[in-house]
């Protein structure tokens, strides 16, 4: 790399979570260095942000209109090489559709579009540009679940049987969750889904990852606990994957005193897994015929693959902002090969994941409002 | 209580498992004496096995048609008071029938019965007998189980969201898994399901007796992964509860790499709890607006009410064999007490408990093989 | 085994909670019988208890001394073939002096005596006798730390470096701390030490099963944290073995919030294992070149050796008296092998175990008393 | 903060562990940039380390004499603030008083000084320059510490009783146990201790933090099991603190198959805690009058002054960087207060901390070779 690679922001004002979240995992590795944003829709908040970044006055735009315009201007030695968009998703689309049509690589926050038709249309965007696409479904960059998702291809745990997901938090347990709750739960801005949307795409996303397998057919149930809702903030589903194995997932968003317990069970032939999000760092693996193994980042056991998704050694915690930054680290990575005209196999989700996630959204909804048993996954 | 009761046994012969339990844990509080057995259809099997127990040969029959008859002819101060069946469920109703009949009060294995019809049929014949019928469903007698209970009952989890029981068993996973293992899923011997009936009736049964909640409708996905089986080895059911309450049980005996898993979260409004069945002595609790609380068997914070169902200090673990023992332990008070002709209101799983597994595994069955979406659960 | 081998118990009344213990322990099994006792030096409390055992009225007797006279002189067909001593350990002595006279074999709680002097006296009377005695240091008959044993024996762990035994208690925290605590703290009883006496004596057999190293020097420091006491309630012991590993012993009674956490953690020069009572099923071994394993009572990867060890499937908790009943289960097969004059090769604490845990803690109050760092440990 | 804080580095060259954590810990919150540095000895590694960090070649020195010369005299708007010192401990005391007579803040990796006359002289020195000196006691900058440190001070766990420290590595097992491992166990590197300078000083500063304590006297162990080292890999001490509490430290880095296992456990009269650093985000809590607690950072009932020590909700693992990147981040504040004339109250281990761990060296290294038992602290 003869330089930094350098980031645009659209969203991520004041007072946002998952925008602070793309500034320190982008900067965590020293490869990339934030250059411009449009931080907020209203200007006075996203000039307040650009200052607390130390970002020159004439880098914080007003939109991402006017930021995409000036810095396609710039000469390449300045201007942005990618935006970054941590908006609410109902305006991801427009961000995207306009990013690319500037030349800009895009990473975009989960859910990748409002509703499916958006994604197809913006997957056939991505596909026509040759631009680069991230969708940060970050659980996917841990490095135990990519330790776990090799020793499912390298055939482990046998044929798979069973997967179990579950996503359970407490913090729209209340009516009244705050600011960043509001709009996940809001039709308008979530889109018709909150609960699924939200997390659910988290689980689906993870398995898909994981296992490589396809889902042929789903069975979903939602829940709106609390009252005033209109949107699901609970659900089940019930899972046939081509080939027979068979799934289920739970999310929640109600679910009173979890944090941010999202777990993967997969079950096979000659083995079993289980990873935990909230220790991330362990992989435990069980089978009839040996003892349960522990295995954790960094010590003996684990992929030698894996070190480049892993910053210190064993025993020294690393966490979601260090997965989070695995997702930056490769997009750098790729963005730095095509600006030398080189390839590189990154690993990181793109908007096939993206499309993917927004199927599947569709088809739970869908088995949600049929009085038949399975719908079909496939279009 | 002036003298032990006197326990038959039908079953329990050399090698089973699930009779040596039932005489371990009759044993251990010193209340109940083995006194008589049709431990085999196997004459000498039964008579070694009676030796090994140092029972008098006379005791020891060749059937239980023979036992019931002659215990009966037997004074009052000799005769079993009450008998214990723990053969494969095919032979639990005809035994069950014939105890009954004869007067004797019934500890009968889970499940009940090989079918509903015969389910419906002894339930009638306990009711109009007034004799004590105990179904060990074992699982309800670990205290913190009923903590747990108790915790529901008085409001500490509010109004109650999404139940999930897990039960995952690796023991089946190969096509060969021993003597024990071929009668369950021999049609012939287990009934019309396998998995559900050994493992899945638990996971219902410990919902039920935790959250008291009733089942409008189920909605079942079954599956057979070992080839060469008939019967389910996994399964998969979405429910739904009166009142609002959504659940999911996971039920599994091909699980690879789990020894006996069974686990249990019920979340509510106000907080959730887990409990599982390998670490028994320990109930998580955790609320959005306190630390998580880590219950433990006699420390602090657990109902005074269950001293009775724990032998030894908190830090002693307790497993598996107390908590059965808790069983025989209340229902030889409740024989006790009918002999006294006192009332105690015993807290053991009775004759409605196993009509209700019963009904259980039919909705069960019948949703598997639907089309439709939700089987209603009510007769 | 032709018949129930007969125990007569002194100590246990109404109240007494290791009493209690060794009667469930004893009992477990089906291959002990409680045939008479001496339950207190009150009278009336001991024909209570015998009562609430169903024990006929001619086999409680006033005291031990009457005990033994009148037990030895009913026919070898009814009389007790062993004693289980459960008093306080100021009376063991005395008591188990006698038994022995009388020919009785003999269990003892422990610690074995008041002071190193009545041990020695009390080893010379067993060897002697010829009789079968064995003190119950109840930890080291778990499962886990049998197989942790093995694996040491079995050069599993290399050549060991050092052994961390720590034990810690709540229940002495307070001032008042309960009737079961009094003896407990008071010189005329528990001798020259309490917690030390009452639990450090278990930390130190643990070690000395697990690993078979001998003390070579060892440096303590004992500490009274609760005002009015005169006996050290915590302690801590630095140990170097012979063969140049070192060890360190944490026990305190005092340890506010802890319920009986006695962990043992043994190191070599290739691999470290971790055992907790309260986890007892679990033994964790690390290495630096494979991933961390979690051997389980019962599955994959223990000692076949174990089974006479284990009653119940893996996943199936065994606890606290499940190990306490291993004791008398080996205690009933050695009687039963002299009744047949054969010999059995076994595994429970001997009077060398008791010897040596008096003079263990002998050196622990010299030590604490000293100037010098190191105090030599052998006679 | 009106601009990014500047730093320089000295050592942190190719393949060194710690220099790239302190580069991305001071990276992380994007309020310091790295400026310049003096890598390596070897002015070849150091440029190639400067160019892999985007640094302009001027800024990249061939020794940090040249550097401290070169940057003083660049105008305030663009010279270095501080300097990070990253080198073996033997290097630390000629780096660290330069940079004081040049007027530079320092951040020093610890152990802070080669010897205690060493840590002495720059402790004076830092008095006299009023600068800024920072040692990175990392462990003392997780929240739950600091959450253990103010519950500790709030009284919560009553009048301190036990306090035990462990710090188990498996890394120097083997004789031969890599690059980084040489120097550590290298007397002319690393001074009179490898394991006590390396870890055990963090077990100290880490008991030192959260009780307050003041030792009053010590009584170690030290051990080497690795033939052909000259230095301690092992060690035992015990305790005794001012006040009457008690103390155990446990260090070792020959402990085959432990990661990184530090722990902390602290007893008072009242209550008791653990923590342990490889599941950071958690603090145990236990009493005897309430069930056990487990704290979780970001969760209900952690102090809200804890929030500037955390980035992401609860639920989002926080793991060894973060921790880290919160003693540079108090240091920056602490530095941008100075530029301001402000004042700040900074969190952040100091020249005091060193002082007091180059004594606890001392003072074990002392008793190790004493034939007395206690050892006095104090100068």
């Amino acid at each position: 790399m003869k330089r930094k690679i350098r980031m645009g922001m659209v969203g991520g004002g004041p007072g946002a979570f998952i925008g602070g979240v793309h500034r320190m995992t982008a900067r965590l590795d020293g490869k990339i260095e934030l250059v411009c944003g449009a931080f907020s829709s209203d200007p006075a908040k996203s000039k307040s942000m650009a200052e607390e970044l130390f970002l020159p006055a004439k880098r914080c735009y007003d939109s991402y209109d006017i930021m995409f315009e000036a810095e396609s201007r710039l000469p390449p030695g300045d201007r942005m090489d990618f935006v970054s968009i941590v908006t609410p998703n109902v305006r991801h689309f427009d961000i995207a559709m306009k990013a690319l049509d500037h030349g800009f690589h895009v990473v975009c926050d989960k859910p990748m579009t409002f509703d499916f038709s958006q994604a197809q249309c913006l997957h056939k965007k991505v596909m026509e540009s040759g631009l680069l696409f991230c969708v940060t479904y970050n659980y996917t960059a841990y490095p135990m679940v990519k330790q776990a998702k090799a020793m499912v291809a390298g055939g482990v745990l046998g044929e798979l049987r069973k997967i179990i997901a579950e996503y359970s938090l407490g913090w729209l347990a209340a009516p009244n969750a705050g600011k960043q709750a509001t709009w996940r739960v809001d039709p308008l801005q979530a889109g018709s889904t909150a609960c699924m949307g939200d997390i659910g795409t988290h689980s689906e996303n993870l398995i898909r990852y994981v296992t490589g397998l396809e889902i042929e057919a789903l069975c979903s149930d939602l829940s709106t606990f609390v009252k005033g809702r209109t949107l699901d903030d609970d659900g089940s589903v019930m899972l046939r994957f081509k080939g027979g194995a068979k799934g289920l997932i739970h999310a929640s968003e109600v679910y009173t005193g979890e944090e941010n317990r999202l777990s993967l069970k997969v079950c096979g032939s000659k083995g079993s897994i289980v990873w935990n999000q909230e220790t991330p760092d362990e992989l435990t693996v069980k089978t009839n015929d040996a003892p349960m193994q522990v295995l954790r980042r960094g010590w003996a056991g684990t992929f030698p693959e894996l070190g480049k998704f892993t910053r210190i050694p064993a025993g020294h915690p690393e966490g979601f902002l260090e997965a989070f930054a695995n997702i930056y680290n490769e997009f750098a990575t790729a963005v730095d090969a095509r600006l030398r005209n080189a390839t590189y196999q990154a690993d990181f989700p793109t908007v096939d994941d993206g499309l993917h996630g927004m199927l599947f959204l569709k088809r739970v909804i869908e088995s949600n409002q049929s009085a038949s048993k399975w719908t079909p996954f496939a279009l």
